[in-house]
């Protein structure tokens, strides 16, 4: 079981990411895709005149403002536009994908995080109305139920929480507790970058290999931003069983198998 | 089994059709929910600038012309904010369910149609790069999957063609192909008129019974515009295999219960 987390930064190549998979899915091997959708959400919610509001929390990091409208249009556009036109690709290519996100059979529930605690003008404040959580069940039955009938699953980045709210989750989070829930093999991450870099602003600066033990040290010295959320999953995932965890880059020809021989940061 | 088709068109009460459903489910009925979603994708249509076009077909009809942005955007809007927040909300009630569109597992498959023949300005005109069709496979087996693991499909008006292109179809005749697929009990239609109408502008002229063999001589007498898709598919539904098809307010209070009790235009 290999489970891909592709797309949603700017850069990826997804034609070359879909067509790696159909060849792998072709092959016997089974597939569950996660999606982002963080960028294309951003340009849409500009057009519907809703445009992202981005806060600076109190431990000083950005994060997006998810309110009420914002959450509709990220739904609206990963688990509609992003996850369909996906599917559709797979098809064209031979892959009998089915699109889901973690809304449909409650296949991604966790606690809604109902808002948000920011630094506004050098103050404190408490930011209500935040429709984001953190995944921690997964309906792997769901899973098993369209893998075994033979349908590659593509999953959008959205949960419900335990009140059955929609809720916008992060992608690379996403993959993580579903990699871990199936007990894949290789859960591969595909971004924007070779891997892990020991100096971000240096791409030859690759970490090839990070032993599992070494997972949150690497993550303390070297991985920020959005790379730190991709190595907390990937140590999260081998925590509840995955075997592997790649973190590599999607900008590439055959994005996929290039990763799966070795190329960019393997945890393990 | 109960296929229904609600939604799309302005004036439906959707919650009341949800909570109604959401009652049959847990009495154990076997539910499939199909949904439109034309009149909100006109509006998205509209904010994102690429507002929709309408042509008069040869015949004299009025159609929505389907270029691929409007595909598009058809697809986010219906297979994402529509049928995603249904499902939340029939999540919310207790319901498991599951949305689809017809592009997921192929589910609803047929020919595109890739041109349009109009009239404009008093001339013919062949307009091309049209993504519509018409319905001629229903992947029962992906639905009967869903439903027998306790799930409760809802389906987004989309398709794919054989060459695998999404496409935009009639919700009307998505949830008639797949009553016959099913050979559903019951096809309910629920829509922003009391049923066939003898007389389009008086809702007091409601037609209450069509025996099957009539519908046809019905449709080319009563019919008009949207209702004639109605009946058409329903036509199609009930030579198919559907025990009968009813036609119905969908804007009063329990508006499922009310038509499976014989309000409405009972068709078979």
């Amino acid at each position: 079981m290999l489970v891909i987390k592709a797309g949603g930064g700017k850069g990826l190549d997804t034609e070359a990411v879909v067509a790696d998979v159909a060849d792998l899915v072709k092959q016997g091997q089974q597939v569950v895709l996660v999606h982002g959708g963080s960028h294309e959400t951003n340009v849409i919610s500009e057009q519907l005149g809703h445009p992202p509001r981005f806060v600076t929390s109190v431990s000083g990091h950005s994060s997006r403002y998810t309110d009420r409208e914002t959450l509709e249009i990220f739904v609206m556009v990963t688990a509609g536009k992003i996850n369909k036109l996906l599917v559709e690709r797979l098809q064209q290519l031979g892959v009998n994908a089915v699109g889901l996100s973690g809304i449909d059979g409650r296949l991604l529930e966790g606690n809604r995080k109902d808002h948000l605690r920011i630094v506004e003008d050098g103050k404190r404040k408490i930011l209500r109305g935040e429709y984001s959580g953190v995944i921690e069940q997964v309906n792997v039955s769901l899973l098993t139920l369209l893998l075994g009938a033979g349908y590659m699953p593509v999953v959008a980045p959205n949960a419900i929480s335990y009140e059955s709210e929609a809720l916008n989750v992060d992608g690379d989070r996403a993959a993580a507790a579903i990699a871990a829930a199936l007990k894949a093999e290789t859960l591969l991450i595909l971004t924007n970058v070779p891997g892990v870099l020991r100096d971000v602003n240096d791409e030859n600066s690759l970490i090839t290999q990070i032993p599992q033990a070494q997972a949150e040290d690497v993550l303390d010295r070297y991985a920020e931003g959005r790379m730190k959320r991709k190595v907390l999953g990937a140590a999260e995932a081998l925590r509840d069983g995955v075997g592997q965890v790649i973190i590599a880059d999607g900008r590439v020809a055959s994005p996929v198998s290039q990763a799966l021989s070795g190329r960019g940061t393997v945890i393990k």
